[in-house]
């Protein structure tokens, strides 16, 4: 109970972290600070943990994932795009 | 088989992602773009992580978070270092 408790929690604070960067992003324009190659790898990491999810056919772990991509994909988008 | 090398790469790049953005912040002298909340946040979940970790006894997921934690906690003491 405790453990799973746990993992939602840790679950929830990862995948939101993503958020307050993204806000920071916009309201300053400027994400060049932001490693690409940090942002890319670990877009990859989280893809290969979706495919995981899918062997496992765990949908929680998929959805976090999945989120936690279109949030790195965002600040990739918002780095190049505020890069002009 | 393939489960688990889905699993080891995708650590091994979530783990690792840390590092070219601790270079960069290293090379530039500036995180200023990097959102604390952003990783105070992932600091927080890696923690409980490690706390989940413990529970399973699954050391390679605490020696991977407490790796993560680490990484987080060395680009927070940058950050700070380099608003000076």
């Amino acid at each position: 109970m405790i453990k799973e408790v746990i993992a939602i929690i840790a679950t929830l604070l990862v995948t939101t972290s993503y958020i307050p960067q993204i806000i920071k992003g916009y309201r300053t324009k400027s994400l060049k600070d932001l490693s690409t190659s940090f942002l890319v790898i670990v877009g990859i990491g989280v893809l290969l943990w979706i495919l995981y999810g899918i062997f496992n056919s765990d949908f929680t772990f998929i959805i976090a994932n999945a989120v936690i991509l279109v949030f790195v994909i965002t600040l990739i988008l918002m780095k190049f795009y505020y890069r002009k």
